[in-house]
């Protein structure tokens, strides 16, 4: 990485501001100290937010590559923003860089429904493209959290969510992007086809980059058929053990579950609590379940979803579950809200942070025993939830002291790579868990990573600080 | 990329071979002069073998790193073999270079059937990793041409196929790798497990790289379930713009069909000849095709298929079919095992090359047409099948001369391009593709692309001449 200007260099705000306001237009820049502290942090546990020099809110791609080009000539460092849903820090700036803001660069560009794809803007939300494509008959089938999220940040993160099982993540619904590198350039990288063996896929390597290799100026995305059949399953199960040995069976018998979740008892009866739902389930069977496992189908039509509902419960009966539960319609997607809503209810509930390790899928009941007893060990606490389809576990970390909570996940972190696991399944690296990425990723692929950043970075400017200690 | 050594500082041969054998063993190298010319070049059309200095055939990943550790002292090129079944030159090696040939690396290492993914090794073929899968009622679900390939290759060159319409290529189905970068250093990406945002997706880079960036030693892939009931449907329409229309409503009804395969009245003709197949289709309704579409669909129980080849064959019929034929088992299994063997036809019938582009889906008709134009401008004869549900067609060309084939494959490209496809949607650009796909690429992105060679292959030595026309 090359070396950036020491601080006695730095470009003061308003020249900065006069600078990029040459480039973009005065209206287009503001002094961060004229911002909204919104623009600061995302949504991390405990994060405090940091006010840039100057945020800019361009209108459009040859703007972005002015003001990336500014920052590579005066080694300014440069963050991209969206939404600002994310979980690990990765969009707060550095106090004397520059905050891209992409309010203005949301639109859907185009819906090719003859190439079943959608050409989208980085500010664009999951929820206005979901609007946009029900009407078309088609979904983009990445679910994460939240649908106040913005594609930007969804390719910036790889971002997950429930449908992973099914439909895989980001990175496999993103056809192509057009980036702007750290050099100023603008690459377009893969087109409207899911196949090319044409030169280097530059497309997989931006995404989950975390804005530390270009900004992403516009995506295309793959679209599918939007089933309009669902249907949910509640299996209570005495043990994490008994779920994560039905989940391969389901899986192997070709249904292909749409959502496969484990919910911890804990978790579980504080998302009834908070959601004032109630789903039929005894105390008594409550009080025996350490694991809740839900399996939603989807389908093209009502009598082939029965025949794989049937096929499902049946398995689920045969693995020990307590009872299986069909859920009609709209309390399977109470649970499911309920479900999506876990991190406020961890957030109201004073949690200090949240984690989301992947683990191969055959070791999550031995990472979850792990993780329990660490917590016990540490006179911490720890509660859980996640994607038992794809080894996706989010704990909620409850310790307030945070050389304690700093050990803890060292030591989770640690136990998962063991595993064979790695340290974030979709939230991403960010500034919260570089430290902890450092520590276990090899020294050879951790140098790697750093020569490919400066492939794309040679001056080292965008967003420092997120995935490596000292970009 | 850093210079390489002067032609007149060449290590000779023998010196070499000494150096070599010092570390891996006598018995894992041979001079270039004393191995076997198949291990010379591939399947590439009108390709010229090339014997290089050393074939080495290493036995596990410390020796390849030890060998690449070499090659970067002494600036030898160094290039991976596997199979050789490749159709781009890609492993054709350097005059005064090195052959890492992965015969004796050919395992399959695990089937993991909780996590359901297989470690292989990258000279295992797709042959024996399909029958050791079947024996699991699993199916790793890339099928390129042959199953003679090796799965080093197929994850070199992204290897796709028929199915890819619906299991997508290579990098969709590859979770993680072991790989010694041009530096001689081990690296090991992924996981058993389908998301992580965790650092840059090394893995992803590499697939498709064609050997350039690393030297993959072990493989991660999913695996599926092993759908047991199939059909094929053949459906002969007057012109291929009816195809390209039907095309988007089967793959948006939601049947998720296996193969969508176009193929043209040529082609057809001597593909049935060829392999003695009737199909019961009247003369007088072939003469009026000029464009086969072929669906198979597969489904886990026989009365569902059933409903599928009804919907789909209602879908060809209303999109104007001469008529729709479900094939029965054997005759639909014999008509796939032709399509595959287009190849070795068109290579019989003294076809000078073979390309394959990848376009939107929409654009084929248009694509085809203006094939057919450039061909008829350029006095060649041009003829075509390929992956309608995907975009990818593939064209053999039959144009003697050189300075002419060029020409028109120059064109060819150039229109594709322009209509926002790819030079190659699996072949690769290999050797064979280099100056088409630099005169087409954005400059920038070449650049960029080089300096992300050059993070992984310091000294140049990773198959150089593949990809890029000075490596």
């Amino acid at each position: 990485m090359t070396d950036r200007a020491d601080p006695a260099d730095r470009v003061d705000p308003p020249a900065l501001l006069d600078r990029l306001a040459a480039e973009v237009g005065a209206e287009a820049v503001r002094l961060g100290a004229d911002a909204s502290p919104d623009l600061f942090v995302d949504e991390t546990l405990k994060a405090r937010p940091v006010a840039p020099a100057v945020v800019v809110t361009p209108t459009d791609t040859a703007q972005v590559a002015a003001v990336v080009a500014v920052a590579a000539e005066l080694g300014v460092p440069l963050t991209a923003r969206g939404a600002g849903t994310g979980l690990s820090g990765a969009c707060i700036p550095e106090p004397h860089g520059i905050v891209v803001s992409f309010d203005r660069m949301a639109a859907l560009l185009e819906l090719d429904e003859a190439n079943q794809v959608a050409v989208v803007q980085p500010g664009l939300t999951l929820a206005e493209l979901d609007e946009r494509t029900a009407a078309a008959g088609l979904v983009y089938p990445v679910f994460p959290g939240t649908l106040a999220a913005s594609l930007g940040g969804n390719v910036a993160t790889n971002a997950g969510g429930m449908r992973a099982v099914k439909y895989g993540v980001t990175r496999h619904q993103v056809l192509g992007l057009e980036a702007v590198i750290g050099t100023g350039e603008v690459v377009r990288t893969g087109g409207r086809y899911v196949k090319s063996t044409t030169g280097y896929d530059l497309t997989q390597l931006i995404i989950g980059s975390e804005g530390t290799l270009a900004l992403v100026t516009e995506a295309t995305l793959r679209l599918h058929p939007r089933l309009t059949h669902t249907a949910s399953i509640l299996a209570p199960f005495a043990s994490v053990d008994e779920v994560a040995r039905v989940v391969p069976r389901i899986v192997a018998s070709g249904v292909q579950p749409m959502i496969l979740e484990y919910i911890d008892r804990a978790t579980m009866t504080g998302l009834l609590r908070m959601n004032d739902l109630t789903l039929g389930v005894p105390d008594d069977v409550m009080a025996a379940t350490e694991a809740h496992l839900i399996v939603v189908l989807e389908g093209r039509d009502e009598q082939r979803l029965d025949v794989d509902v049937a096929a499902v419960a049946e398995q689920l009966a045969q693995a020990g579950a307590h009872d299986v539960y069909v859920l009609p319609a709209g309390q399977g997607a109470d649970l499911l809200a309920a479900r999506e809503s876990a991190f406020w209810m961890v957030k109201a509930a004073g949690a200090d942070d949240v984690i989301d390790m992947v683990v191969p899928r055959s070791r999550i009941p031995e990472y979850l025993r792990g993780v329990q007893l660490l917590a016990r060990t540490h006179g911490s606490k720890v509660f859980g939830c996640g994607h038992a389809g794809d080894g996706n576990i989010h704990f909620s970390v409850y310790e307030p002291d945070a050389a304690r909570r700093s050990r803890l996940l060292g030591a989770i972190f640690a136990m998962g790579h063991d595993m064979g696991g790695a340290v974030s399944g979709e939230h991403g690296i960010g500034r919260t868990k570089r430290r902890y990425f450092e520590q276990l990723e090899d020294p050879a692929k951790l140098a790697l990573q750093r020569r490919v950043k400066a492939a794309f970075d040679p001056a080292g400017i965008l967003n420092p600080g997120c995935i490596f200690c000292d970009a």
